[in-house]
């Protein structure tokens, strides 16, 4: 394998108590997943973590080790409950505290009388922290090594990561391409889908069945960076349908990923 | 600490290529969360794994050794990327193979001419697996020792845990109160937030800022086993936000987890 092929992948650790006990629903994995995946960085594995330093410290030095890159979402306001940025000084062994150019933005964006202790705590971070610009609300994120601290709130994470994305090195790109097989996923099974996927065994191959009022089917996903191969399974599975005389349907895939300009200051 | 208060905890392994690549967007870590939180279950971590043998098995192994129980999701059908069962069975070093009385539901659910071998394989197993009835669609799941292995179709999963639930031992019942100020939660964390949380330490206290039309708010959301402490501490934010000269509302909590009737076959 040339370097050029090395896959290049990547773990998201959401640290939040609120994500955990289900009073949130994450909406950061999606994005981050298809936005990674569009540049050719595969997400390998995510952990939610509660807001707890142990957790955090244990997390972020299995995953910086294992992956190419990793990101962080949450724990970065100004609330006792944001350990985030103290916690991953911890986990890398750096001493934590004011960040000149952090602490310089903060102080030029809010007014005097909202300068307080609380919100400047937002410019603490391990020694050594490389910003990560916030386009929407200035108080940054930051990178250390291969890990990427940023925030929890959406529209602010979204902004914040697509100014990263043109500084990480993708690889070779993910395509997908989705075809719905209107019979039940035991048939689509039994007719030879195991056999597809091993004779294209550079590409992912899977199945997912829905049930609807009009009756059953099964979506199946091919995914992989060869389109030729791509496309030769899903030839594979149109011949497949036709044996079990069953209707298909191309589906859209989300090789855009998730669109939309970042929300501006 | 008397063994009743020992707590009780859980971690919940979501299995999934299309979870991983933001195809599909997990509905069930927020269904399990709270039914859980309910009975006085904590979840604790979440780990989203790549259908992948060895990723299964270390992410098992790790979970099930830490936690009282552990829940997987997905990747327990009919296809060749459906194999939860067979690495939970590695994970264990159990011998893998058809469990017999799962084979018998299966074969009296579908009519001959939809046996097949594809469907069958849903009743293979790790051995001494104790089915977990699935009263949706049949096809079981299984539970060894603290592992409880579950399909990822959210209709199916969510039946399934609510027959489960009867058979697990919680611990005290989390509860929770939520109340919303509205100020920025800079102010809300500079006006003593911290202080609240460190006077009340057998509490959590999460705070979590938003930002509408009408300006910005926090919502402070305060959980604990102790009803008592957790009503001081929000009479202590109530006095806070009145220093702020900020107004309140106290916010619904979802308690009463996600209801619903467990669809019928």
């Amino acid at each position: 394998m040339s370097e050029a092929e090395q896959p290049v992948t990547a773990c998201l650790i959401i640290i939040g108590n609120e994500i955990l006990s289900g009073r949130t629903v994450d909406a950061n994995l999606p994005y981050i997943a298809q936005k990674l995946g569009a540049i050719g960085i595969r997400m390998m594995e995510v952990r939610v973590v509660a807001d707890d330093e142990a957790a955090i410290v244990e997390a972020v030095n299995a995953c910086r080790a294992r992956y190419t890159y990793v990101f962080t979402t949450g724990g970065i306001g100004p609330t006792h409950d944001d350990i985030t940025a103290a916690s991953v000084a911890k986990a890398f062994g750096r001493r934590y505290g004011r960040h000149p150019e952090a602490e310089r933005r903060l102080l030029a964006y809010y007014p005097p009388e909202r300068v307080n202790p609380a919100r400047m705590k937002m410019a603490d971070m391990p020694e050594g922290a490389e910003l990560i610009d916030n386009p929407v609300s200035v108080a940054p994120g930051f990178r250390i090594e291969n890990v990427h601290v940023l925030p929890g709130v959406p529209k602010i994470m979204q902004a914040m990561l697509d100014g990263l994305l043109p500084r990480l090195k993708g690889g070779a790109k993910v395509r997908s391409r989705a075809i719905t097989v209107f019979a039940p996923e035991g048939d689509v099974a039994n007719a030879g889908l195991g056999e597809i996927q091993a004779r294209f065994s550079n590409i992912e191959i899977g199945s997912y069945p829905f049930w609807r009022p009009e009756g059953p089917g099964t979506t199946i996903v091919f995914r992989g960076t060869d389109p030729g191969a791509i496309d030769q399974a899903a030839e594979s599975l149109l011949g497949l349908a036709a044996q079990l005389g069953a209707q298909t349907r191309e589906d859209p895939t989300r090789e855009d990923p998730i669109g939309g300009t970042p929300p501006g200051r």
